[in-house]
């Protein structure tokens, strides 16, 4: 082949390759035009902010099980119905309820000298005995380290987990995961060799005074070998920390009373549009409803709650009819239980639904970057034919990778799924504490968020998610 | 060429590609590992932000001329002199002195009902007179309609210039810059047509309770003729145009005691670290020390200041000697007057330097996307081989376009000028605004930012500006 020829082939494939993706949908407009109507009408006419507010400020943090859980499925399912979607329902489900009973206290004693310092309850833990809990302290960097240290330097002890974020880590999602487990398991692991309680750092990317919560669970420990585990704030561990260096003997004090009730019925809120050509075939778009209960739950996940609500308005607003079923699916109860994803993907099995993509929001309302797959690299290359369409946007993340707590239980080797990629810097500065309020939440980054969601689903939905079903549809 | 021959030529120039850019630098590490060095020496031990606290919380607002902007000379000059680099100094420059006096006030008064209102003065606005200035108003949406509407409708009037900044342009400064001259202009327009006053709303993104500053100026208007200019908070030009709909007829009242003095010495603050093979080459790194005096100017420029300076603290602790010699340059009065800009630019001229490449960061301290750059093809051809050192670290904006309005002066045909390009969804809530503050910059995002310039700045001194000294320098 002489370079011209080549040139020329090279030339004919780039064209072919933009008619096929770029050029023309079956409503007469490209997808360049499509996409840009949703960015626009997010930007100028958006609904997510203003149902962020409601929640986060009227509604406020949404535990499982608590009564402003309930609040949230009432208005959710009720905007939803405002949208003039073909059916709004609730799907029920058993939820964990725990509650965090009156603020936290603490504060340790040295020399004679009392030191207050903030901390919360990790969810899931149990109360400190009446009347607190003061005991000597051991600080560790992981709870691996006690396997070392053995029951005589940890029984009766307050084990305190020091682990701060890796800071260097440009993705803090990924130092989130290298510590989480510190605060999941730390209590159980401590209770193995006789500590009395446990104080983890919190996670969080910032030094303040906020305590992070989350959740913590006591794996197979008898009942009767719980301790009581809560979250120091980032500040108040380094001054502990640095205490200890002078006074290793010192008493460390907590109260909290926290208790877990039996398992409450709640909802899963559902929204449908049907599709026009294969409406058996289901996309999902979703975010998780419940929340801790400090702050109001604003990134975490009230953000990815609004933002899938005004995918599915946005696609309706813009006179596109889709050709498969697209669903919003609020899910309960994330946080401390993922009883709503496991149900969702119970009752889609047992209905014998086809799930063709899923995409969820749980990573905060901050400036959109991209999406992360989880698929075949046939697929994900189908995607990476449609970064150009994103470029005016600025989205330029497309990877393989995770994609949401909720929508993970749908994986069956043949649903795609996805997770929106928004900036990550100022995430864990929130997430559980109680500054994860609505002010933080800034209405153009949310609302970008929202239409660049839409703009992955509108693609999926016109071409497909396999290379098979693409030709399929482009000859017709 | 047959296509395996084609194919192994293509391979070879990927190889060639990539040794010469990605492999191995003269202290014998790879790009990858020194840029990795920058990225991971500010998150853990950057200086930026705490430099930042003082510049902000310490020192605040630093308007030219001001008491303030005296202080962050010396600070910054002491903090530089604290780096060990070959040479600290001050460059004299005389600079505008333009102080706002009393906080200003406002209000209309429509049937008998007073609605106060949120303004403050332009910068560069005459007071109004004694007593203040109360007037009937005449609202547009922007000054190009006043010469349709002419004398018989303006006279005697406060015109009110309602323009919004775009939501749906997803790049805001080019919804800033659709709107900035009505800010600048207004006044000088509007009193062509005899009006007594304008009013101008906020240059912001964001539905708030702020007015936002800014310069403003007067053209070749007589002195006698020029009349009063203030900003109105987004949130009250809203009232004001609702309240006007309904009685057009209503008296808006403003009171401003702002004054411009005649011009005061300051000056831009340099620093430099001296080339080792070709120190007669320089390269500028720099934000302006000056900022609007309603907030602490954290953002602007606060960041673009901490930022320029890090970069030569991160250089220097990697151990890494740069080829030319390396400049921070803290212009004075970017805001009203670009003085500081344009004397370091004259000096350069009159002292003959060979300034190769100069870059800015003047758009708030983000998380940072890329850069826009000002330069030849050929070398920004160069800049884009250069993209996939910068992916781990999500930078992914590489676009010719403006640099900064300080290094602006340099330009000469030979000088490559960039401008970091942060994120910028919401530099406009906080610009030239009192939230322009401390607590709202990120550390991470500020951080990254600087790790992000001096990323640059190393590629830049190590291969040069242009395709031919490249080459030689890879001989060498």
């Amino acid at each position: 082949m002489n370079k011209t020829l080549l040139s020329f082939r090279l030339a004919l494939i780039c064209c072919t390759f933009g008619l096929l993706f770029f050029s023309s949908n079956l409503n007469g407009q490209s997808d360049e035009a499509s996409i840009k109507t949703f960015y626009d009408t997010s930007l100028t006419n958006g609904m997510s902010y203003n149902w962020l507010d409601y929640l986060s400020n009227t509604i406020g943090g949404r535990l499982s099980g608590s009564k402003n859980a309930e609040l949230a499925i009432e208005y959710t399912k009720s905007e939803l119905e405002k949208l003039g979607l073909d059916r709004v329902w609730l799907q029920p489900v058993m939820v964990p309820k725990w509650v965090r009973g009156n603020q936290e206290m603490a504060y340790f004693e040295s020399n004679g000298v009392l030191k207050k310092v903030n901390i919360c309850a990790l969810g899931g833990s149990v109360a400190t005995p009446n009347g607190g809990l003061k005991a000597k302290v051991l600080e560790v960097g992981s709870y691996k380290e006690l396997a070392d240290l053995g029951e005589e330097n940890v029984k009766g002890k307050i084990v305190f987990i020091n682990r701060a974020l890796q800071p260097e880590l440009i993705n803090t999602f990924q130092a989130y995961g290298g510590c989480s487990s510190e605060r999941y398991r730390g209590a159980a692991e401590a209770a193995k060799y006789g500590a009395v309680g446990t104080i983890v750092r919190s996670l969080s990317s910032r030094q303040d005074d906020y305590p992070h919560t989350g959740s913590m669970g006591y794996g197979d420990l008898p009942v009767n070998q719980r301790i009581p585990s809560a979250a120091i704030s980032t500040n108040d561990a380094v001054i502990l920390s640095e205490a200890l260096k002078t006074d290793s003997n010192l008493d460390f004090y907590f109260e909290q009373n926290c208790q877990q009730f039996d398992d409450v019925l709640s909802y899963n809120v559902i929204g449908e549009m049907r599709g026009t050509e294969f409406p058996e075939e289901y996309i999902v778009v979703g975010g998780h409803l419940d929340s801790w209960d400090l702050g109001d739950g604003a990134h975490d996940d009230g953000a990815g709650v609004v933002q899938s609500m005004d995918v599915l308005r946005l696609l309706k607003e813009s006179g596109i009819k889709t050709k498969r079923t697209i669903r919003v699916v609020l899910f309960m109860n994330e946080e401390n239980g993922l009883r709503g994803g496991r149900k969702y993907a119970e009752e889609a099995k047992a209905n014998n639904e086809k799930h063709v993509f899923a995409l969820e929001s749980d990573a905060g309302g901050f400036t959109p970057r991209g999406f992360s797959f989880d698929c075949s690299d046939v697929m994900f290359n189908k995607v990476l034919g449609w970064q150009p369409l994103f470029k005016p946007y600025l989205i330029h993340y497309f990877e393989k990778g995770g994609s949401g707590a909720d929508i993970g239980p749908l994986k069956d080797g043949n649903v795609v799924l996805a997770g929106l990629r928004p900036d990550s810097q100022r995430y864990f500065d929130h997430h559980h504490a109680a500054n994860d309020t609505f002010e933080h939440v800034n209405k153009r980054e949310l609302e970008l968020g929202a239409a660049t969601m839409t703009s992955l689903v509108y693609l999926i939905d016109k071409y497909g998610t396999d290379t098979i079903s693409k030709n399929k549809e482009i000859k017709d």
